[in-house]
């Protein structure tokens, strides 16, 4: 008997009868004795399907409306699933995001939990209703409805578990669990019965896309027991935890990808203090996230410094440095959206050193070209084109768990 | 300048080119210093489209949830529009029902508006800013989100310009103003330049559909400056006014057709008081709306009711009937939903007794069978069979209209 806060994601609730399917899951949850907190996503491809029409009308129209629009997405897969719960002869009922009383920041379209306001939800648990709550949106101080950015209805069910002190966050999603890589990519790759948060959090910034990464450091700070698992297979998923048993013994969990980046260089910069303070102070003003940074001495007195941000924040990123060519001083601006991440994560590689080499040897055999190269004590991340990303996914994965399987060791 | 409160419904709406013309409209007043309000409907059918999600899910769902799903589609239509006022470059804000500050008590799916609180509306139009409503809907006091029923839009638009006592509201439609009957049906109609709320009264319960009844109850009642006028064809649309000039001139203001009503007839009833009350009192409880009832006395000692409900009470009517027969006491419930109320409407008739006569006289000489007969002070049903109703209309209107023409007089 507990409190169990369950996330699904929009492909498990695209159609009617996937929507069953995740009544099913809540109803079986509640019927072993346990109250039942359910937050959704917006069905399938309906977010991508608001921003289409929003651009249609206005390629630059205000995230105040945007936020608007798309919060209208989960309201309708969370009505909708608390009606397939209905007809299954349940007590249930559907909260939008303020309903549910999470609060956020007025970062329109990016939006920050600060708190969940838990009254209703905790008076709607007493009366034995499960409870449907929007995922990926809150209200501001203002009183406007805001969204949390994309995957943001992880960080909404992790949050609410942390605020009603669930015993169990379940993240429901369209794979069984973490796995080592991509098994679309790698058929050989393996699921992972238990991976640690901080494990997970460099999976799911490099891309791993099973979890957000926002969401894992709530769980971190909190404590919350986090599950991902699979709303088709019933299969046992993978838990997210502080530690992890038998840490040591392999030495990574996983291999990440990230396509969705772009690199920009600031070529023939002066060779002199503050520039990258100038630099990624001015990013950071508009909000634009940085991901690895390289600095090199170039010709003469010059240097250049290349850095990642999201392909989304591409033009922006490029824009504002433009602008402030004078101010900054620099030759020209090199950008190239055809590079991808592929990342290494493992807590046993701290007292390993030999991982990052077997990588980059790896890359090596495979004629794949390495442009940047970023590590922490429990990843290393290269940058290589495009065009060699799945192969590179491959051949780490290869040279990890393929010399395992061979009865080897790295 | 002044505050003008401008509705467009669903089809002045129903794609990006529709938005464009109505974020026209709107900004249009604005520049000649107005200050507006615009409430919008959903687009197009987006509200059956999201009826025909919900049965697909659950046939009986709740009608809490049903509002919480229906009331998205306002939301997307608003933060589009003003999306659209954006990209014109004007300052505007789009609100949800809850937001707009309106308050309704908790009948879901046909909820009355009990008050609206304007601070946040008002604060907006101090700042100069356009104001986007979503109609149809608002909040209960459980802080759950209701809707007003199908045209309910018309109704947010008129409380809104009740609360923030607003010069005009103009309702924009697909028609360009009250006809003398609907002109798709009888291309001789003529648009009437001003009707009186009385009149208007009777032809939005009667199904002309031009304007929600509700709405000219309540502009009535809060004495609202009412304009109905087409978003396509920039015409002088009808006015909606307390009394009209020159209104003894004419007999009939129009003519009616409502085609969504049912007749039911208990037959064989005992011939005892109370028997009404019993009947009426229990489809009272249901909500049912009863319209004409006609009690006849049948052979020997029992009498038969019969009466008209909308078709998509037909079914709950029998229902909960059929399961009091025993308290009631009848012999069997006759059902017939192939019925039509086809009805003239008109200040004028008060001193004309001729009028209603005029009309059956029509029907008649068509060889028009009439079931039931209805009239009040201004007004003249009849009830017919369904593939009757287009002709019972065309040759009432011949009949009024075709000899005025003709230079004769009633």
């Amino acid at each position: 008997m507990g409190l169990i806060v369950q996330k699904f994601g929009g492909s498990s609730v695209a159609d009617a009868d996937r929507l069953r399917n995740v009544a099913r899951i809540i109803t079986e949850t509640y019927r072993r004795g346990h109250q039942v907190v359910a937050v959704l996503s917006a069905q399938g491809d309906t977010t991508d399907d608001l921003i289409a029409k929003a651009e249609e009308i206005n390629p630059h129209a205000s995230k105040r409306e945007m936020d608007m629009l798309l919060s209208t997405g989960e309201q309708v897969s969370c009505a909708l699933c608390a009606m397939a719960i209905e007809a299954m002869g349940y007590s249930v009922v559907s909260l939008t995001g303020w309903q549910a009383g999470v609060q956020t920041n007025s970062t329109y379209g990016n939006a920050r939990i600060k708190r969940v306001m838990t009254e209703r939800i905790l008076s709607e648990l007493d009366k034995r209703t499960i409870v449907i709550v929007t995922g990926f949106q809150g209200l501001n101080q203002q009183g406007d409805v805001t969204t949390l950015g994309r995957g943001g209805s992880d960080t909404s069910a992790v949050a609410l578990a942390a605020s009603l002190h669930a015993d169990l966050c379940q993240i429901y999603t369209d794979v069984d669990g973490v796995y080592t890589a991509d098994p679309r990519l790698v058929p050989e790759a393996r699921k992972l019965a238990e991976i640690t948060f901080d494990e997970m959090l460099e999976l799911a910034t490099l891309g791993a896309q099973v979890l957000h990464n926002r969401s894992v450091e709530m769980a971190k700070r909190y404590n919350v027991n986090l599950e991902v698992l699979s709303s088709f297979s019933g299969n046992p998923g993978t838990k997210v935890k502080e530690v992890v048993k038998g840490m040591e013994q392999s030495h990574i969990s996983g291999i990440a990808k990230d396509k969705n980046i772009a690199r920009l260089a600031l070529v023939g910069l002066e060779d002199e203090p503050g520039i990258a303070f100038k630099v990624f102070s001015l990013l950071a003003k508009e909000k634009i996230n940085v991901d690895i940074i390289l600095q090199s001495i170039g010709r003469e007195d010059k240097k250049d410094i290349s850095f990642t941000v999201t392909k989304s924040d591409m033009e922006a990123a490029t824009k504002i440095l433009e602008e402030n060519q004078a101010y900054i001083g620099f030759d020209h601006i090199d950008v190239n959206p055809n590079v991808a991440k592929v990342s290494i994560v493992g807590a046993g590689m701290i007292n390993n050193p030999g991982v990052a080499a077997s990588m980059f040897e790896a890359l090596y055999s495979s004629g794949i070209n390495i442009h940047m190269i970023s590590t922490s004590e429990i990843k290393v991340s290269v940058l290589v084109d495009l065009a060699d990303a799945d192969r590179a996914v491959k051949v780490t994965h290869d040279k990890f768990y393929g010399q395992i399987n061979a009865g080897g060791s790295i």
